[in-house]
């Protein structure tokens, strides 16, 4: 993982997680040595990304003692939203070494997001201007990233000449992260808020938006964090390729439409004290809003039903 | 002008200017006694909302000694989007009295307000749930607000059951006046995310927008703060009403359309310090996403060529 901001580390028996609430300001581990603590690191966003809860649980639940059904729990309950959540604690649960699945989940992690990330690379075009949305780089995955990946890869094989970056509200995971990442690759970038992504569609000034994802439904509905709906909308409107990019392991086929998908709704605070807010952490894009889903296993494209179920369980 | 606050007085020579980027911390007054203070507010966003910025401008001129015309055209400069802020300064230059005329402005401005707020009300039902952008109220006009003077008329007749305010990236003008206007008024609200918009229309939750404008061109499209044309994207993908309330002062019928308007591009450090950035401070709505458009001498709705030509410059 050279070159990659690892926002995950097993070190003789803890796991410490960076601290992304803080970044890009300063660069802090918490060291996590019981599954509540691993609990209390993605309730409170020090780690988030999907991919990258999902191992961050693995791994807490490696550290769990004799109540191995306790700890899953408390893990599967911090946040309801990413489905890569669940899928790790159920694949730790199943291995007869919780550690030893717990750092195989990392590492292929790793080897979904360089495959997915070629493959997305590969529908770019030199001197391409793509724009994304919240982080779905190496510190949202804990591997070589998701959408964060396409653009790295795009970049790396010089079809990418600069990346559009939402600030992404209320937590600015753009302004802070995609941007610090983006600033240790060398790729140009520039931020913008959020509802200024309308106004570069319609003055032609995107070329394609990548985004990654939360869960992925039976029917390739995607949840993501909130913003990526009007995004596809306008991508729409513009024929602006809106492609989502995400591991398997965030594609559910349990849930079948976006309906279906649970959507956090976070504190009021996180947008402003003092005023009544509502805080909805991710929205749904509707299938048809997609055009293509990246994953390791293959591009895939409408009808997503038939195409997800093809790789689905893999 | 009772229950309103003020964001402009004339007192003794002096224009007080309420500065508006202290709010909702801190209610400090400008003092400026000749055109230059006055430019600098505007620039600097202490005074801000195209009809205030008129206002402003237009008592601004009238503090002007020998050089007239150098006021005005140091004044005209400050913003380049709000075609009331030109329209203002031409009125004054017109007349005999400047001062007199200033007044007469921001009483006029008061009496379009009102007019126009129960003309938009009137499309207003029982239970309503709207939502606003940026903020268009008193603080914006200096007299009873455009699309949140629509708002208080519909809560006063007893139609407007909550108002959704998008926070409005970068300067929080909804997050800090908007809300600001509201509590004082006693009309319930919730503030929200740019971004969360759209998935508030997508589950029913809004039956109608209603923003203000910057600069309404001849063919009805509609420059407003960025944000506004996602929203009426997404409007109209939802079947929401989608509502500009403006004065006729905004409409300005020698620019034929949108494209002809020019959009203010602001400082990348407000929206974050230390990475480059795009700060578009406007965008640019297609008339045909708008449902209509309030003004005080009536509602106008598509054909709006015809119908803006009808009104315009009475």
């Amino acid at each position: 993982m050279s070159g990659t901001i690892e926002p995950l580390r097993f070190e003789e028996g803890t796991l410490l997680v960076l601290d992304q609430r803080l970044l890009p300001r300063e660069e802090r581990w918490l060291r996590c040595e019981d599954p509540a603590a691993v609990a209390d690191c993605i309730r409170t966003l020090a780690v988030r990304g999907a991919p990258a809860i999902g191992i961050a649980a693995a791994y807490g639940l490696a550290l769990a003692g004799a109540d191995r059904e306790g700890a899953a729990e408390l893990l599967r309950s911090t946040r309801p939203t990413a489905v890569n959540l669940a899928w790790a604690i159920e694949q730790v649960l199943r291995a007869p070494d919780a550690l030893a699945r717990a750092r195989e989940l990392h590492r292929e992690q790793d080897e979904a997001d360089r495959r997915l990330a070629s493959l997305g690379a590969a529908r770019f075009e030199a001197g391409d201007r793509a724009l994304t949305h919240c982080n779905a780089g190496a510190l949202a995955t804990g591997g070589y990233g998701t959408a964060g990946g396409v653009l790295r890869a795009a970049w790396e094989q010089g079809r990418l000449a600069e990346v559009w970056v939402d600030e992404t509200r209320p937590l600015l995971q753009g302004a802070r992260l995609t941007t610090y990442e983006l600033e240790r690759a060398g790729i140009p970038y520039r931020l913008i808020t959020d509802s200024s992504a309308g106004t570069l569609m319609a003055r032609g000034m995107v070329d394609r938006i990548v985004v990654g994802a939360d869960r992925i439904a039976a029917n390739g509905d995607v949840a993501n964090k909130v913003g990526t709906y009007p995004l596809a909308v306008l991508a729409a409107r513009h024929d602006v390729p809106f492609y989502v990019a995400a591991p398997l392991s965030t594609v559910d086929p349990e849930t079948p439409s976006g309906d279906a998908i649970p959507i956090e709704e976070r504190d009021g605070g996180e947008v402003a004290d003092g005023v009544p807010a509502l805080n909805l952490a991710f929205d749904v894009t509707p299938a048809e809003l997609v055009t293509a889903i990246v994953t390791e296993a293959g591009v895939l494209e409408s009808p997503y039903e038939e195409a997800i179920a093809a790789v689905a369980g893999r």
